[in-house]
Formats: structure tokens, C-alpha cells, sequence
């Protein structure tokens, strides 16, 4: 392997007008993060120990799970070292929106994964201070390995049509435990298929003989000496997926299978001895954990989305196809317009979520810590701003990865570009914690509420105070501000004219029959919404985070704000024309503009995306490696085939030679 | 397995308002072909061999090429008995239109694929006489294995730029086969790695010291008693890639690899046996191999679609989630406006291409049949529809089907659905055959000739014919016609805009930086010229193909055109708003129209796609097979894992339990 940096690369990186590790350090928040982040990744990232011999798409499906069990048993004890340099809870969450170590080692994901993101959060959440002593320890410590079961076969995010039954048994001081039909069996947790020994199930809860709805259990399923499901549970894995393949997602049954009283986590609702049951004092309490794991995920897409913006970037750099003039030399891909048209677009998403992650999170914090004062107003309006955030960035990324991978041409479709991993990573957010549409929908319902309570003047909350506003426009406004502002007015429009057909709907129908016929209508509303909510803050949180910052920096960062925000224009121009004053000649300047922007962005692109710093262990791409070598990269990794370790393969012998002699 | 058909599949069947086999038969172009079909598949599919016992997800990589490779002989095999019917080639490709055994065998293709689809082409377009006596019978007779190589590690759609040379040396009436460099390997094609022995290969041809062009070589790869690579021959393969990992892709390097002069095909260029160059006589004729990989390819690409429609359709009516009303069941998914909007323009997408594919393949006979008599007109006219049908379809389908797998929630993330995989298939096409970006610029390049011409007062060709007509548009006409016309009025101006800005560039740059400055907007105009053909053409074949229908289906495909020109009026209202007259009123028109016809194609749903009569071998996904018992299919494919053959697995001896004991 060339050990010089591709040359074409290598100009791109001269040429470009900011410095790139003053924005590093503003996305870690602050150089000593840099610092101790690159640390960290360097020191375990050398362990060869947690590399593959052989990459994990060669193995079998039994293999990649036995692979990635040895890792993540070794990577936790890597990992320990640093926890004991005592980050709070909150900074470390804070810390680990910068870090990448587990996806470099997990291609398809940790089988431990659910025991650090759910297990133990909803033992801390929703145990008593008795439930947390007895096991929290055990879980911290991996005396036990958990997960958590929520979906099932038959139901995913109606999760009042969870069908797993919890009984009580007053007498026996008992739960029972049961899976009463197929599609009432667990289907997906991570880690439950041959993994965990322990779990947390939600189940409907019935006790004298009443049903009060699902309450969280802590289960035991396998034997801690021998790891044999217990009598009553069947266990096992749902089989191969699209990613994740290393994640061990399982099924789990019940046949009245019994567990002691003090397995209900208890910090909300109780059963009593006697079988008596106490509701929960504040049920809102409950939006707490999903929007915390919301929060996340709008980081863990933007991230997604950064690592392939970074490969496709610098392999369009390193490119070179096609003559534009018939005595140049072949150009780089990167000089295309079509193609800055198809990448830009990208690292201006990826930084636009980046943003929102971050800010959200300071939401979120601030709202948790007014709630332990008592305050829980705030937290409605954060749920809003979680779900469509989570949808939008879920959604965005995933279609502009697939952008970045078509980019790169027929070598996008390898493996070892990584594209196709990111992509399927990446959709699957789509689907999980909440479906898209789903989200969409409670969107919606906030927002025709507040529609409602606006127009009897009630104040809203400040994500969706414009909505109060329904002054007509009066001209178009082309500055960034009033393109956003613009966005706020094609919301308005929208949310109106769905009220007025949900109005219409209901005098011919039911609410909910009226409900459903305007859906389609109601999804696009709460859509344009939350392109509005990611416009204003992208806009924010650029001016905040680059207050302080070198004026080449802030302007590299202006523009591809810039270009975000007309892109976004170009894009709707049918709303924008229909609820913002828009006029041809302005579709056209605002075209011009975008095209100029390209050129703006243009010498600075491979620095926004060098920013990132990613290692090549994380990008783990032939294309996207820091070196640019990527054809160099792609013959190895191709040689790693164990059908390149022999030049002629047994089947030539068992069936294609006699086939070719007419004996088969 | 229940043996029963889920109740609510079929009710949904008994609803539905048309006779779904009159729709088959016309799809498979008369009944006898519909029956013809069904033999055939129910003959060649009821042998257990090209079963897999355990499914191919299961398997590490090469155990994937080699159970492939012993299903491709024995496929062969079953398959020589049909082939001596005696179709005509045309015929069978027909035929194959509606053939669907290859993909219910190899889920990731073929190794044999190239052999069939571009070897024996090949030969058969590109070489003389007594090559194609020589060669031909060998390679039918599969005494010999071959593939095509064109595409190189660094050079795709960009022919000219092929680094591979064979150099003539005169003295020994030889060419000398080199890869001069590492990115002049051939990377990609089909059965290259490890299967075939012969190869075609795109070279740069050098003759008397000069470079002469590309040109194709039939190669000796392997020897044939051994299967070793020949001297100076270096063969491999390429590594994992998203799907095709059958297909044994693989590359190809030469180092002073000699063959006699009579491997070069010689149908149109020619080197004497001095050395001397003989040019083509007709380059145009090079079009029409590709032209014919383009069409066939929008049959493909459509019937990826139907297939995934089909999946998530059926699955969409069983799956009940949510309910609705409080005291009513669970409601079947299918009955959410939402997931009629995400579904049922699938659906019609689906029979859009499969029309066009039809159409463009009457179209292709039709020009080559006149090619024959020395009339070449038409050809540059098909050249653009069917690169503008290429890229619609690809772009389109595989964009709906990921639409079909999100559809179907955290279900459609698993293989046993089959969606990822028909995903993966589809958007390859995207990159394959000319990459898209690349042929919406060609198509590009004609237009804007196309326009020109017009203005000096030529006669386009049909399909461009509307581009003459620039008189404005006088009012919004909300009729099927009205909107197709409407389309075309946004494609003039696209086009008119377009060539507004490549004047303006071309005033301040090169022409060709202008045309490059200009890109962005001339592929936007490419696609709106495509995309009003496709509703062109859709229209006419609906009309065509159901002229002797029953009123039942002619109702019911009339709703589904209908369905597709409302929604693609919808997704483009910021066109229409600028181009069409389209007002406030007429969207918001066209939007309840939208959600009537919804409602009317709601009951007819399943139907339209039960008549692509898919086999459940050929869908392959416990999501959609005809029964409908998706739970007890889920549940029986995740029960062929091999991980789910012991209880526990050994790695919880070797790493979890001493981990859990704090001994590792």
C-alpha cells in the first residue's frame, strides 16, 4: 500500500481557506475533548486484538455473532479504564456524541448494545431505590447481562396492543408470565437470543382480575451457571437481517413462567402483597426515556450521515473521469456540478442535525432538571421537537447516504466502501423507536391543538409561537432569515389547510374516520413543520457555535448554511410559491444562487469533511480512508476474500468441469 | 404452517371488484403464455435441488459462490429442455418478461449471468462470420464459460478513457494484452473471479504505433483442463458487495498476455495481418447493444417493484395495528390513508414501467427491424427514451420499494421479507449501464439539439414532437390529458430555462465549463422530459392494452392511471404553478381528488397485485406469500438459523461466563 497522500487530495487539503482543527474542536466542544477523544480512540483502537482477521462480510452468520461476542467481552474491558475517570451520566453522553469507537470495532452493531442502552437505563428509570441497590450493581459490574423486550411479533409501536400477560398471584406472591398466542412473542431485542440472561419485559399487567395496562418486569431467562433458558422461556434469534447481524435481536416466549413480586419495576405503578394495584402518580413521566433515546438518535444519524458525506467527498476528489475539454487531462469528479449538486447538500445536512443534536440536548437537560423541580411544562413541547427531529434526520440521512453511495458509482455498491452498511444503519431509524409516520402523526395532533389554542389566544410554546402569527405574507424575502421565515408561513399554510379538511372531513364522517382522511394531509403539515424547526435552528446554533470563531471559519460556515437553506427553497418551490409570495423570477435568482454557492463551497468541501476527524477505523471505507488511496485499498480489501486465497475453487472440479464436458 | 388462508387476506380478495386472472393473461400477453408460464415455473421449481436447505444468508461468502455455482449448472440443465421449443431469441426475451425462475433460485444472482447476457451477445453482435461459427456453438453448448469485461478499477461510464491495451505486434500476428497500471484492471464482471475461462475485452487497440480506439477481444482466461489462470493473466474477485454476491464479480489484469489476431472481433473495425486499422463503417450501430440492455432492464427494474408492491401490500391487509375507534378491533394497516399513499403508487408505478418496458420493446423491434434495411433514423431517437426510461425506472422503483419495505415497519428490516435484498437489486441499477446522472446529461445534450432544430423550424422526433409547441398555456385542464399535456408544458419549460442559462454561461466561460455550469438545471429539464413521457406512455398502453377488456378492469386500471398523473401533479405543484396555469384551488382540488381515488383503488388493492402471479418461490418473503400467514412464516425462517440449532451457544463457555465471573 502507497503510504503518500493521493495528490489530488492532498491539494484539496492546501487549498482550503479555513482551519480545519479549530472546527474540530468546536464540534468536541472544546480543544481538551479533541484532545482526549483522539486519545482514547487511538489507544484502544490499537488493539489488534479487536480487529478482524478476516473482514465479518466473509464469515457466516454464526461466525460474525461468535466474532463479535469475543470483541465486545474484550472492548468492555478496554473501555473500564476510562469510566473510572468519572464522567457524570450526562457527560459522558455528552462526550460520546463525538465518539465513534464502537463502530469502528461493530459493523453490524454489539451484541451488549441494549444491555448499556436499555437494560440499565430502564432499571434506573423505572425501578424502586430497593430494585436499583440489588441490580443495578450487577448490571454496572456484568454480572448479568440484560436487554429489554418491547415489540413483539405482532406489535410494534401500539404499544397498548401488547399482548405478553403478567398475572398476579396473591397467594404465591407471584407474577405469571405468558405469551398467549404467536404474535404476543418478544421479537427483536438485542442481545435476547443467546446473549442476555436477563431482561426487562413489558407486559400487560392483570391482577384481580383486572387489567392494568403494561408495566415493566425484570425477568431472569437463562440459568447464570449453565445459560439454559429457564423452564417456560423460549428464546432464540429472528434470523438474518438487513444490518445488525451481530446484535443477536431474539424472540422470547412465555409458558407460565413465574417470577417473585418485587420483578415488577415498581417506581411509578405497584402491586401490592395482596394484589392490590396503584397507578402512577404523574403518567407524563413516562416521555422521559423515549425522548432521551430521541435525542440521541438524531445525533447517531448525523453522524451516520458525516461518515458517508466523508467518503463520498474525498473519493470524488481522488476521482478523476471524463474529459470536460478534449486536451485537459480527465477531471475530478468533484469539479461536476452534478455532483457538488449531490454531495454538498449532504455535509450541510449532516452539520445541520450535528447542530440540532446538540441543541435538543441542551433542551433536554434543561428540561430533566426542571422536572426534578416539579416542573413538567416544558416537557410536551420537547416531546414535539423530539419527534420530528428524529423523523427529519432519520429520514434526511438515510436518502442523502444513498446519495453519497450512488455518487461514488458502481464501487458505492461494495462492501468495503462501508455506503451500503451506513445506509442500511442508518434507514433502520426510520422504523425503530417510534415509526416515522407514527411520529408524524402525534406531530400533527400538537400541532392542530395549538392551532386550536392559538385562535382563542392562548400563548404557545416558543417552537411553535410562529404559528400564532397569520398575517399574510407580504413579499418575498430572499435573505436567509426571510427564506426560513418563509418556511414558518408554508407550515402555517399547510397546518391550515388541514384543519380546514379535517373540519370538512368530520362534518361527513366520525373524528376518527375524518382523522384518517385527512392524514395524508396532516403528515405533510407536521413535515413542514419540523423543515422549518431545523432551519431556524441550524441557523442559531451556527451563529452561536461560531461566535468566538476566526472569520474564515464563520464564513466557510455561512455559506454552507446559505446553501442549505436555498437548496431547501428550491426544493419546495411549490409551497413557497403557493404560501410565500415566491415568483418565477425569484425561483430563478434563488437557482443562480444555489449554483453559485456550489462554486463558494466548492475549495473548502474535503476541509468540512476532514473537520469531522474521523478515523479510518471508524470510516472503515476503501474509499473514504484520510490517504486517498483508494484503488490501492480496494485491491486489498479484495484480496482479504477467502476466495482469493486459492486460485481455483473446488466447485470447478465437482461441477463446472464435468458441466462443460456434457457429464452433468 | 397453518394451512389456511388468513381471514383477512381473504376477504380482501373475495372484495375485490375485477377478475385479477383476465389481468394476468393480458399481462402475460394471452392466456396460453400464462399457462405456458405456470408450467414451466411449477416444473423447474418443484425440484428440490435448486432449494436451499439452509437459506444462502446463512452461509459465509464463498459457501454462497459455491452453492450457487452447483445450483447455475443444474438450473442449466433443467432448463435446455424448455429452450428446445424453439423460440425465436425475440420471442423468448418476451417471453422472459414475465420470467421469473432465475431470481427464485439465486436471491443474489448468477454466476453464470454474464455467459447468457453479454458473452453470447456479444460474440453474436460483434463478430464476424467465421468467429461466430467458431465460437458461438461453444459457448451454447457450454463447452466453454464466458463474460464480458469493459469496466475497470478506474473507468466506468467513460468508455474512452480505458486504460487496458492490445498492441499489435505483425510479426507474430499477435495482439499483446497489458494493464498498464492498477486502475486499468477490469473490476466487475459477472463470472470473471473464479468461473469462467473465456472472457470479451474491451482494450484500447494500438496498431502500427497508433491508438485506434476501443475495441473487443475474445480472451482465453483459464485453461480448460485446469482452471488455472493462463500465464500473465491475473484473475480474482472483487470482495462483498450489498447484493450479487453470487455473481462472482471479478477482476482481471494482463502483463504481455499474447492471442492471435483472429480474438479480436472483427465484425466492423478491422486489423489486417500487416497491421493495418480498418475502421467501422457505421459507429451509430455500436447503439444498439446497449440500447437493447436498457430496455430490457426497464422490465427489471419494474419487476422488482411488483414483487415488493406484492409483499407489502398482502402483508399491509393481514397486519391489524392501532386501533382507530376505542371500542372497535385493531384495524388492518392497509386501511390508513397513509399507507394507501405510500403503497398504492407502488402499485401503479409497477404497471407504469411494466407498460413502458412493453412499449419500448415493440418500439426496439420496430428500429431494428428498419436497421436491417439500412434505415438507422430512429435509432438516436430510441437511444434517448430508452436512456431516459432507464434512469426513471431505476431511480423510481428502487425508490418506491424502499418506500414498500419502511411500509412494512421493523419487519421489512428482515431478509425473511425479502425487501432488503429487492432493494439492493434495484438500485444497483441506478450505477449499472451507463451510471444515471451520466445518461440524464445525453439525454440533455439531445434536447437541447432538439431545440434548437425546432427553432429553425425542423420536424422532431415523436416522442420530442411537444417540444415544438411553445404557445403558452391558456388554463389549468384538470383531465388525465390536460395534466400529461401539462407535463409536457413543464418540460418545455425546463428545457426553455435551461437553454436561457447555458446562452447566459456561454457568454462568460467555455462552452464547455458553461454546459458543466449549467448541469444542475439541464438534468432537471432530462427528467421532466422523461417523466412526461412515462405518463405518455403509460396513458396510451393502459388505453391500448385494455381495449378488449372487461368495463370491471378497464374501471379499475382507468383509477390507477388516474392515481398516478394526480400524484405526480402533487409532487410536482412547484412546475406546475410555474409552467401550467396550476392555481391555490386546483391543488387544493387535486388533493381531494388524490384521496378519493385512494379510496377506490383501496378495494382493489390486493387484487392488482395478485395478478403478477407471483409464486411465493419467486417473492420469497415470509411477508408476502400468497397465504398470508406471515407471523408462522417469520417465526419458521428464524427457526433455519443455524444459531437457533443449540440453546446455548459456545461462546458463552469461552468468553460471557468467565466474563460474567470477572475472569476475563
Amino acid at each position: 500500500m502507497a503510504q503518500t497522500i493521493n495528490v489530488d487530495l492532498k491539494r484539496e487539503r492546501t487549498k482550503t481557506k479555513f482551519n480545519v482543527e479549530e472546527l474540530t474542536n468546536i464540534l468536541d466542544n472544546g480543544k481538551e475533548n479533541t484532545a482526549k477523544r483522539r486519545e482514547m480512540e487511538s489507544s484502544i483502537l490499537s488493539d489488534k486484538n479487536l480487529k478482524d482477521e478476516i473482514p465479518e462480510e466473509y464469515l457466516s452468520h454464526k461466525e460474525k455473532y461468535e466474532n463479535a461476542i469475543r470483541k465486545a467481552v474484550l472492548l468492555y474491558r478496554k473501555m473500564e479504564s476510562y469510566a473510572s475517570q468519572a464522567l457524570s451520566l450526562q457527560e459522558s453522553q455528552e462526550f460520546n456524541f463525538r465518539n465513534s469507537i464502537a463502530s469502528a470495532i461493530f459493523k453490524e452493531g454489539s451484541p451488549l448494545m441494549l444491555h448499556f442502552g436499555m437494560f440499565i437505563p430502564a432499571i434506573q428509570g423505572q425501578g424502586t431505590e430497593e430494585q436499583i441497590k440489588k441490580w443495578l450493581k450487577r448490571a454496572i459490574n456484568m454480572e448479568i447481562i440484560g436487554t429489554y423486550a418491547q415489540t413483539e411479533l405482532g406489535h410494534g409501536t401500539f404499544i397498548r396492543g401488547l399482548e405478553t400477560t403478567a398475572t398476579y398471584d396473591a397467594e404465591k406472591e407471584e407474577f405469571v408470565l405468558n405469551s398467549p398466542t404467536l404474535t404476543a412473542y418478544k421479537w427483536w431485542p438485542g442481545g435476547l437470543a443467546h446473549t442476555a440472561n436477563h431482561c426487562v419485559v413489558m407486559a400487560q399487567l392483570y391482577t384481580k382480575g383486572k387489567n392494568c395496562g403494561i408495566q415493566a418486569f425484570l425477568v431472569q431467562i437463562r440459568d447464570e451457571e449453565t445459560h439454559m433458558p429457564l423452564p417456560g422461556v423460549k428464546l432464540g434469534e429472528i434470523g438474518a437481517k438487513f444490518n445488525f447481524n451481530t446484535v443477536n435481536n431474539g424472540f422470547l416466549g412465555f409458558e407460565n413462567h413465574r417470577i417473585p413480586r418485587d420483578r415488577m419495576l415498581m417506581k411509578s405503578a405497584q402491586v401490592l402483597k395482596d394484589g392490590t394495584f396503584k397507578a402512577s402518580s404523574n403518567p407524563k413521566l413516562v416521555y422521559g426515556t423515549m425522548v432521551y433515546v430521541r435525542v440521541i438518535i438524531v445525533n447517531t444519524a448525523s453522524s451516520y450521515l458525516a461518515r458517508a458525506a466523508t467518503i463520498a467527498l474525498r473519493y470524488s476528489a481522488l476521482r478523476r473521469q471524463s474529459k470536460l475539454k478534449a486536451n485537459e487531462p480527465e477531471i475530478q469528479v468533484l469539479d461536476y456540478l452534478t455532483q457538488q449538486h449531490k454531495l454538498f447538500i449532504a455535509v450541510a445536512t449532516s452539520y445541520a442535525y450535528f447542530f440540532s443534536a446538540r441543541w435538543v440536548w441542551r433542551l433536554y437537560k434543561k428540561v430533566t432538571m426542571d422536572m426534578q423541580q416539579g416542573q413538567v411544562d416544558r416537557l410536551p413541547e420537547l416531546h414535539v421537537l423530539a419527534c420530528s427531529l428524529k423523523v427529519l434526520s432519520s429520514a434526511d440521512c438515510s436518502s442523502l447516504i444513498e446519495r453519497c453511495r450512488l455518487a461514488c458509482g458502481g464501487h458505492g455498491y461494495t462492501l468495503a466502501s462501508d455506503l451500503p452498511q451506513l445506509y442500511a444503519l442508518c434507514s433502520a431509524i426510520c422504523t425503530y423507536e417510534g415509526e416515522n409516520t407514527v411520529l408524524l402523526l402525534q406531530v400533527a395532533r400538537s400541532l392542530v391543538k395549538a392551532w386550536e389554542q392559538a385562535h382563542k389566544g392562548a400563548t404557545l410554546s416558543p417552537s411553535m409561537a410562529y404559528l400564532s402569527d397569520r398575517s399574510p405574507v407580504s413579499a418575498w424575502d430572499s435573505s436567509v432569515d426571510g427564506i426560513i421565515r418563509s418556511f414558518q408561513k408554508v407550515s402555517v399554510g399547510k397546518l391550515s389547510e388541514a384543519v380546514r379538511s379535517l373540519k370538512e372531513n368530520s362534518q361527513k364522517m366520525s373524528p376518527e374516520d375524518a382523522w384518517n382522511m385527512t392524514s395524508v394531509q396532516l403528515i405533510a403539515a407536521a413535515e413542514a413543520h419540523a423543515r422549518a424547526v431545523v432551519l431556524s435552528i441550524f441557523k442559531m446554533e451556527v451563529e452561536n457555535s461560531m461566535f468566538a470563531a476566526s472569520a474564515e471559519l464563520r464564513g466557510v460556515m455561512t455559506s454552507l448554511l446559505e446553501l442549505y437553506v436555498v437548496y431547501w427553497a428550491l426544493e419546495k418551490t411549490g409551497d413557497l410559491l403557493l404560501f410565500a409570495k415566491l415568483s418565477e423570477a425569484d425561483v430563478r435568482a434563488l437557482q443562480r444562487r444555489y449554483e453559485r454557492l456550489l462554486t463558494e463551497v466548492r475549495p473548502n468541501a474535503v476541509g468540512l469533511v476532514d473537520a469531522y476527524d474521523f478515523r479510518d477505523e471508524v470510516l472503515n471505507s476503501a474509499l473514504g480512508a484520510y490517504d486517498g488511496n483508494a484503488y490501492e485499498r480496494l485491491m486489498a480489501e479484495a484480496m482479504k476474500s477467502p476466495l482469493n486465497q486459492e486460485p481455483v475453487n473446488q466447485t470447478f472440479h465437482k461441477y463446472l468441469k464435468p458441466f462443460m464436458r456434457g457429464k452433468l
